[in-house]
């Protein structure tokens, strides 16, 4: 099958496929690439494109030497812009505040030496606060599905790169949820590890949660999403949050058992704010869960509704505030309102504040440490709704905090998680579950999810391709 | 040998050879030590003795049964008084806020069923705030070789009870030193394990600086305090900060490699206040240190330094004063008015403050990795000196300062250390040193501080005892 210029899939499986055959090079998907963002027009994807001719540079000298198998040989990627690429600029949404970066951390190192090509860096929130895409100085993305729709953030740009056949997959970075939630509005993967597997060393200022960020990966299919995860996982020495486990992870994606047991949040944690669409879309993950032979579970959702809420109304504000005091004092008139407002808060918090939420949030880890005895996932709904644009302009704050119920308590919880789509409301727009696990059981998670996705029998993203028969983590690959 | 009324050594190979022969009943031990106890008068070790007719029937019961080998079967042990024990009251050095525990947590449960038996609750600083043993109601200690210098603190009348040979072992605590300073002015031996091993779930309220502290072990040798250990470490699940790896830690004191390096502060780095007789101790042990085979590497001390520094002038002091917020509240009027000085320092610190320290420390840790690539412990003076009552009392919060600049850093980095004896000054007045080892690597640590100490030929506290010949930690009992 010839692979099509105007929407030829970019699925890890089908490129290695078409690039070991000799059917397709490199260059003719990076002319693709850019043919496409060119008919796309203005859609606020893009801080910083790579020039076309570079991007084919790289592509030809890989070409010259010939496919050699590196898993992810010319494959192309776009980066969320708060990461820093040796040569261009990092804005980490502020304008104003950009720099050319000298360096990189070794995860980004690592996709280039396999053989990854880079498309250029996305939009954001600014700094990464919010799960909207609005906050941004460079446009608001939307859902590949709908203009009126907001993208989901921080990670916007990034989701839509992948979403719309633009990127095989994209680096992006969660704190809050910035690597789940766009997932969800844009019906793709967001592979979320557990803080400390891969190192943050490649954001800007080694990052701006630090205690419990991480950086995430979006594809079209958990295979992806779990190959680059495994290029660029790893213990790094240099980071001061790397943890030495990390090189030592399970990350390969295999069959879940023929039985196994799931967690829902019982009773009233389950929230969809009104959204009945998205309450009967769970509805149908949860029995598309038990005909993969998943027993439901129901969970206690107290500890995690009050780890959640401990994220933004409480001192871990004072961690992102501290990062970005220097970039505040000289940018000030600059800073997002909305951004501006929230950093504001952190003032309010005493260190005593930080040690009660350090305490608590051990407390809460105690708690629940039983239920993951019970349970090889939690699967919950990767957001409770997804809103217009107009919508989040009206009421900033209070909507994205409602956004992120299902997200925020997974860093500080030391969890890992896999977003994938669960399915369109009746108006077309996607929303997503989200399979949770303990800290470094990745393979675990991405098991259920992988077959969870398949099952939906959705197309990728916006490209209108099928789950893809091969899968890319297949052993003749790894 | 007869073991002798008046003073018979309680190390534990001594007491398990004289009971496994049928040469030494505990209760002979228990109407030894309480004479032993009578004979010393006021001396501000303990803060609640244990009944002599009850710790007498305790011993009883455990006779009637006959010797059954349990590794601290008829040991007679102290708790330091933050420690909760059913029944018994905890004053935390503050006799106002005391209460009657009515549990305690699954370290000290498991002395009681190895058949150890508890004598009584000791003295502390108030709080467990101070390395001096001058901050308390109960009256000062004195160090066992002379009753003008201070015993260390704040774990100070459990230090005391053993070196006095009172107790075989005692149960303390250590957030900054207060398991390693008693035991150097005191001439016996203090093993601080990694934050994590040991549940703090017997300490009240659950501990004070909860995010490092631990459970600590005084005794007369390394192997007996490592013996302990071995019975009290382990995997808490309902202790938050109690660590899952706890449970497959060596314990084990074995022989030291014939070869290895240990570090030592470089050039400035190691300070002694002018005490030359400190300093002509270290310069011993390293010269000893060298006979043993160990080959001497100069360690840049910067990090431990700036690290030894964020404790106590730094937002940390905020988690000890939220943990006694309510105390303070309750009892303003009768905190020590150091220890008050100290606690009111917290209001000083924000949010912003602390996270800021979780990041510095977290690269102070990456910086120092490497450092334990070259060494297999690094070998600090315990204390750079010893100080008298009434040097304290004039200046208390500069000296106390000053005592801890080679044990504040430990906890905050992850580390344990077993802190031995070295010998004595010229005036009498015993020094020890610490052998420090990466997070879990107590078995380390312990093997090269137990060789370390049988060389120096040192008798054991101020028992008069040489170091037993028989180990306790060999094969036959563990």
């Amino acid at each position: 099958m010839v692979w099509s210029h105007e929407t030829g899939s970019l699925d890890l499986s089908t490129l290695r496929d078409a690039y070991s055959k000799g059917s397709l090079k490199p260059s003719a998907v990076v002319e693709a690439i850019y043919d496409r963002i060119a008919r796309r027009g203005e859609d606020s994807v893009w801080i910083h494109l790579v020039a076309r001719e570079k991007a084919l540079a790289a592509a030809r000298t890989l070409e010259a030497a010939g496919y050699d198998g590196r898993p992810l040989w010319g494959v192309p990627f776009s980066v969320k812009d708060c990461n820093d690429i040796p040569g261009l600029p990092t804005t980490n949404g502020l304008p104003e505040g950009a720099y050319i970066a000298q360096s990189t951390g070794q995860a980004i190192t690592r996709l280039f030496d396999a053989g990854a090509l880079l498309i250029g860096k996305t939009n954001m929130d600014q700094f990464g606060i919010g799960l909207v895409g609005m906050r941004t100085p460079y446009g608001a993305c939307s859902s590949v599905f709908s203009e009126d729709y907001i993208s989901g953030g921080s990670s916007s740009g990034s989701a839509v790169s992948v979403a719309a056949g633009l990127c095989s997959f994209s680096i992006a970075n969660d704190a809050a949820g910035s690597g789940r939630v766009p997932a969800a509005f844009n019906n793709i993967v967001g592979v979320k590890p557990t803080p400390g597997l891969v190192s943050n060393a490649c954001v800007s200022g080694g990052g701006c949660v630090k205690t419990i960020e991480t950086v995430s990966v979006f594809a079209l299919t958990v295979e992806d999403g779990m190959a680059v995860l495994e290029r660029i996982a790893g213990f790094d020495a240099s980071y001061p949050f790397s943890r030495p486990e990390a090189d030592k992870v399970r990350l390969d994606v295999g069959a879940p058992p023929a039985h196994f047991r799931f967690g829902v949040p019982k009773g009233d944690a389950l929230r969809f704010f009104g959204d009945i669409e998205a309450e009967r879309l769970f509805g149908e993950a949860v029995a598309r869960m038990g005909e993969m032979g998943g027993e439901l579970v129901e969970v206690d959702f107290a500890a995690f509704e009050e780890t959640q809420r401990i994220l933004y109304d409480g001192p871990w504000i004072a961690e992102r505030a501290l990062t970005l005091d220097p970039v505040l004092e000289r940018h000030r008139s600059h800073i997002h309102p909305v951004t501006l407002a929230i950093l504001e808060q952190s003032g309010q918090y005493s260190a005593k504040d930080a040690f009660r939420a350090f305490h608590r949030i051990a407390e809460l880890k105690c708690a629940v440490r039983p239920v993951w005895e019970h349970i090889e996932v939690l699967m919950v709904p990767t957001t409770p709704t997804i809103y217009r644009k107009d919508e989040i302009s009206a009421d900033p704050i209070r909507l994205n905090a409602q956004l992120g119920i299902y997200t925020n308590f997974v860093n500080l919880m030391g969890l890992c998680g896999v977003a994938v789509p669960n399915g369109f409301r009746a108006d077309g727009l996607p929303l997503g579950v989200t399979f949770l696990a303990p800290g470094f059981a990745e393979s675990q998670a991405a098991s259920i999810a992988a077959k969870f996705h398949r099952r939906t029998g959705l197309t990728l993203g916006a490209t209108g391709h099928s789950y893809p028969r091969v899968s890319a983590a297949s052993p003749r690959h790894s």
